[in-house]
């Protein structure tokens, strides 16, 4: 792969490479997406645990101490590791269960969403755009490095998602849901889509006749629950039910 | 209530004061805990749909106007509207359900905690110091103002809570707790207690021993949930256990 790290400048969306900032994201970057690794970049002043030198080398990986480049690319904080990686683009699986995010407008809610998945077992993730750029790396941060253990797919509209993927049934979370979320009483198959509204305004309208509309039962005392915890309690509430007691995930 | 506002001034953990900074916690402040506002100051450019002034009046809050001071409290962002109050404490109700916070560390973590807990319907929280400052208008503000909805009380050891509620059953969610969390298979009253530990740490291993501990289901692709989000599962399974499908919370 051939980089000019002297060209590496501080992440733009438009770019072609974003970044990893921070040990944890780029351990991360390295296990599971490491085909797309560009570069590791490590502080002289960097005395880490892990050893990334020697993973580097192991994996192949372009090893570099710079000072510079680290500057550059970290506009806050310390950051005493940092990985440059290609983006790319993934499909989502027909077989499996899908989360679409309509409209998700903040990096740091995102990334907490996109580790939730990972850790539910539920990572086939579409957006809807405009939405919050998953490749930011503020957005990486916040998912602890799950970004490159789950599939995601920006599509232009919803009508856009649901033409591929007809077999999916729909549910829809709104303030309004008809259905409450139960999980003994929402019975679903094995190929499901659960949207999810803008932080601010939720899902419009036309989703409630869309599929099976679901609500989370909540007190009046919030406006609502918040993004990332309703993606939480909505997820578990699916997974579980299919999954039983006890079985492990995978 | 005698308070020169020229004394006020960024806010300090040790202060009496603390303060509401944007129109929607502010609006929570006056609505919820009218009887510790002690005054709402608003930038001369304020031009909010919320008639602030009007219902100062009604409940009878000193407003002003004041430019200077909104700057003061307002370290980061343009904010035009602010209300300040005295801090107050509470005691958790023998009689409820309680969530318990075993040295959280992040203030926005909390925050949305808070949120949650309000919009789940368990509004008595306690927490272990040393802890994240629930009264810093950064949580206020992650709380979207449902800090002033619910009671919080600060312990300096989790045997002083424990103490004061011997009839509360334990359940400490820990990452290798012996129960997996499942609404049909944990039975459990209506006096219990959810304990979440720190956000890097986790429940200190004593915490096994105490009552029934709890694994939430996950995969073994992140490290594990993040603590906003293993609360919400959490205490939305419990609640949802007990209430039954479709009755209304309160």
């Amino acid at each position: 792969m051939e980089l000019n790290l002297k060209e590496i400048r501080p992440y733009k969306k438009g770019a072609g490479y974003s970044y990893t900032l921070g040990a944890f994201p780029t351990m991360e970057l390295i296990k599971k997406k490491k085909e797309r690794a560009a570069a590791v970049v490590v502080s002289s002043r960097y005395e880490g645990s892990a050893d990334f030198k020697e993973l580097c080398e192991k994996e192949n990986i372009r090893y570099e101490v710079n000072d510079k480049l680290l500057n550059r690319l970290s506009t806050k904080e310390n950051c005493f590791v940092a990985g440059i990686f290609e983006k790319y683009e993934e499909e989502l699986r027909a077989d499996r269960p899908h989360v679409v995010l309509v409209n998700v407008s903040d990096m740091g809610n995102l990334g907490t969403i996109i580790r939730t998945l990972a850790g539910l077992g539920i990572p086939d993730l579409g957006i809807i755009a405009p939405c919050a750029d998953h490749f930011n790396p503020k957005t990486v941060r916040a998912s602890m490095g799950a970004l490159f253990s789950i599939r995601i797919k920006i599509y232009d509209s919803f009508e856009e998602y649901k033409s591929k993927f007809p077999d999916h049934e729909l549910f829809p979370f709104m303030l309004d849901g008809e259905n409450t979320l139960s999980i003994n009483e929402i019975s679903h198959g094995e190929l499901y889509t659960l949207i999810f509204g803008n932080e601010a305004t939720g899902l419009p309208k036309e989703f409630a006749g869309m599929g099976r509309s679901i609500f989370i039962p909540q007190t009046e005392t919030v406006d609502s629950l918040n993004l990332p915890i309703s993606v939480g309690i909505g997820t578990f509430s699916f997974v579980h039910s299919l999954v039983g007691n006890g079985e492990k995930l995978s």
